[in-house]
């Protein structure tokens, strides 16, 4: 299924702000390839299993799966608004695009691609799980209010966005996104 | 969601028959490494973009996305049912992995990981959607009934099984298989 809408938007791209941390800032565009975001953090088709993979052996190379995160201005705000603060910037959270009006995004289908009216496409890799780490970057920013740190897990969790890989090369930058949504049916298996 | 049961095998493991031609035929084990399989015909991370991607240029570079391909015996015997045939035998479809006792192998979500008990893990990628060449494969074993090359597209829909990814490098061999199924919850966007 296609879903063209003139209300399906990336309103912004970031890049890494520094080599030794998460935090991204916002940029012009970002250049990937089939590896990823050149430059990024997540750079490379494989990466070290972590705390995230608990049933692997810890630094096992594997396949890497979240080349690009992208979060929704929605879901980044209403995550604010249960944490009762005035916004939680994509940045701090290390956000490689935001979108605006693609509804649900954290619950896109896993497989879903995402065309970029700039070039590249990327492809669902399922829910980013919001962690502590995150947390304490938006902690950083409100140092009156304790806690931060371990409250964004939870008031994000569904709302965090997701992981993607890039299927195909080419510039993310602010414009349309076209959802090529795989047909969902529900595993019988699972009865 | 961690699925073992002692019901989900994989019964056979196929390599590649002859490198100019996608058959395979069965062999004691697989061993895979993050592009795919050792020495088969779809190793890498990436692949020239072709007939089943018609949204791009052919033979454009992409993402994989279908190193490894597993088919069910339930399934593949439903197919040769439809196609009043005696069988359709895994190799004759370029099949590398052959399950017995997984349910509904086809419509497992995308994302679930397949844990071999032999010690690779692959990545669901999706379903196989069935091709004219391997019908004509299938043809090619029963002279006497024309139109088998297409009817198998029609026949072997939601049942020619998945095509997957390697997440873990390992061997893939005849034994049980874990399923790592992810949360399904339906899209609020398709409403």
């Amino acid at each position: 299924m296609i879903i063209r809408n003139d209300s399906f938007l990336i309103v912004a791209v970031l890049g890494a702000a520094d080599p030794s941390h998460f935090r991204t800032r916002p940029v012009a565009a970002l250049s990937v390839d089939l590896r990823g975001i050149l430059g990024g953090r997540h750079y490379g088709f494989t990466r070290a299993a972590g705390a995230r993979e608990p049933w692997y052996p810890r630094k096992t190379e594997m396949r890497s799966g979240r080349q690009v995160t992208v979060v929704s201005m929605e879901e980044l705000a209403q995550v604010a608004m249960r944490m009762e603060l005035p916004m939680v910037e994509p940045g701090w959270i290390g956000a490689d695009v935001v979108t605006r009006g693609v509804p649900d995004l954290t619950g896109l289908p896993w497989g879903t691609r995402l065309e970029c009216g700039s070039g590249a496409v990327l492809v669902n890799e399922g829910e980013n799980a919001p962690c502590r780490f995150a947390g304490a970057e938006i902690a950083r920013h409100y140092p009156d209010r304790p806690g931060l740190d371990r409250l964004f897990p939870k008031a994000a969790i569904h709302l965090r966005g997701i992981l993607a890989s890039v299927e195909l090369a080419g510039t993310i930058a602010p414009g349309p996104v076209t959802l090529r949504v795989p047909p969902q049916r529900p595993w019988r298996g699972s009865k």
